[in-house]
């Protein structure tokens, strides 16, 4: 029989479809070759040495050797573009709002064939922390609610671009998905006196069975109502509201932990589309001590279909107890390694 | 420039994105044959005459001569069960409830290459009133808090089998996406005195550039802050909270409006992978006259990524005004009749 699950943070629900479960193994991708079975370097792809003039670059991290190791870029065909003010326009029901903000590219490697699970900790260590500096500061243009960080890794996943790229957007608003998780996390606080997502975590670990890695500062785990099959997420230790204040120590870790867990998926699943996006508190609201910034990684191994559109409620065909065994079982090391 | 549209009924936020703007050509999809090539029959697919045995039947439109003119047939693999009471579980963070609900499938047609696009009005007439009528049946238990009515056309959009169905899932929680569309419109009543989508219908009337087709009782147009590239509303005139409350005239005039959308989309856009929902009030709270019930139509033409995940807000690469001229400028008399 069916069961449903609620998420303590969004106090959203979820069906766990047990007559619809599939095995772990039902989910492995056979879509297109894998990341390390791309050759290491491709004249026609604007991300690889030698096309640094196809983007305008933001910032960088050089190798020391006049080549570099990341690169953040502007976006060529950014959402939203940092051009006047954000301008808010009520005309009758027509509500609106200038598109301002900033919409920009990280090139995490050089290596057409790098990805997070395949580079080396450090590579990815350091692409995290370009993101942290980026972040840092846009933080300052007042103009800004609301950063968001993401990656799209795959064709399923939305990406149009194989070299291994993340994102970031820079909003003048408050997106509705992110007000809610601050509200809730809010109305937590205020009845228990406690963060949900520390809450959340202890309870995970004392539990113990949806754990699937874990070092000093990182926890990785399959949320108990998960949205969708191995949807895991990467929380601090520390209680902490932004991203922007990681501690270096904590990037590194961040790196460890989240390179971890997509290199199990990367030997498990085979190396399958997915997103990965960072929430953390809106930008005005840092004095809120109640949110608690972490990834949350979404492999793209099921449609969502009518019927999350018309309830935004999800129906995951899987066990969250049983992926996460699957994801311990995987040994990390033996995925690729290409830097 | 790009620019930001507010949805005046949930208050959600779209990035309207000029710069990546496709023509509506470009959305044309050529990945599979499309309905009316199928053939007629297929003695291999579940639905089709003379595999009745192979689903539990609820419900049957009978053609007066042994055979049947659309069925509601039970689920095989259903996402809930209607096997004893929802029972709601607190134990420490871990929130469930027992998966007690109803998930029916809708057979729309014997004929294995129809579709609503391709199928007479009549047909399509038909179809719906047997999902209003099992509605009706199911409202009276009151262990039930929520319907909803669905299509999955295509695999983009989720579905596995082509014979055309739609879907009925009955749930015991009233889920977050409708909460906050009926707490949305009751606060919109409330500051105003009047209901968010009858004053939505007025201007879009008034202004006309969005609006793609009208009848005596319907109008098709799509939203200001439309999701994505030909996300279209079918929405009744008359006031009404509840789809289960339409009368026989308006199923016969929706059945005209959604079928006339549906065929311009397949000729313009080339049969496309789409979904529908029927959004309705939450069935215990019919007596809150703020909800509008109305269908939302959404072809799978672009790839929700990254972005919309980890903001719950979209990106749509299209402007609403060009699509709606692009569809009101598509003879639906093009479309194959196959009945």
């Amino acid at each position: 029989m069916s069961q449903l699950r609620q998420n303590l943070a969004t106090k959203e629900w979820v069906i766990i479809a047990s007559e619809r479960a599939r095995r772990p193994e039902d989910f492995v991708e056979r879509a297109r070759p894998r990341c390390h079975e791309r050759p290491v370097h491709d004249e026609r792809c604007p991300f690889c040495p030698g096309q640094e003039d196809q983007s305008e670059e933001v910032l960088r991290e050089s190798d020391g050797n006049g080549g570099w190791r990341a690169r953040l870029v502007k976006n060529r065909f950014p959402a939203l573009q940092p051009e006047g003010d954000p301008e808010r326009r009520h005309d009758g029901h027509l509500r609106s709002s200038t598109g301002f903000g900033y919409h920009e590219v990280l090139i995490e490697t050089p290596r057409h064939h790098g990805c997070p699970a395949t580079e080396s900790e450090g590579q990815l260590a350091l692409a995290l922390s370009l993101l942290q500096l980026r972040g840092r500061q846009l933080a300052d243009d007042h103009r800004l609610e609301h950063l968001i960080f993401f990656k799209n890794h795959g064709p399923r996943a939305g990406s149009s671009l194989a070299h291994a790229h993340g994102q970031l957007a820079a909003l003048p608003v408050v997106p509705f998905g992110v007000r809610v998780r601050a509200e809730e996390a809010r109305r937590h606080l205020d009845n228990t006196g406690r963060c949900v997502w520390c809450e959340i975590v202890q309870a995970e670990l004392e539990q113990g069975e949806r754990v699937v890695a874990q070092n000093e500062r990182f926890v990785v785990f399959i949320p108990y109502a998960a949205y969708s099959p191995f949807h895991l997420w990467v929380v601090p230790r520390r209680h902490e509201s932004s991203f922007l204040r990681a501690t270096p120590e904590e990037m590194v870790d961040l790196a460890a932990a989240l390179r971890r867990v997509l290199r199990k998926l990367y030997v498990g699943l085979g190396d399958p589309d997915f997103n990965w996006v960072l929430r953390t508190a809106p930008l005005r609201d840092e004095g809120r001590d109640s949110f608690h910034w972490y990834i949350a990684i979404v492999p793209r191994v099921s449609t969502s279909a009518g019927f999350e559109l018309g309830t935004g409620m999800f129906i995951n065909p899987s066990l969250p107890e049983e992926s996460a065994a699957f994801l311990r079982s995987i040994d990390p090391g033996e995925a690729p390694d290409v830097s």
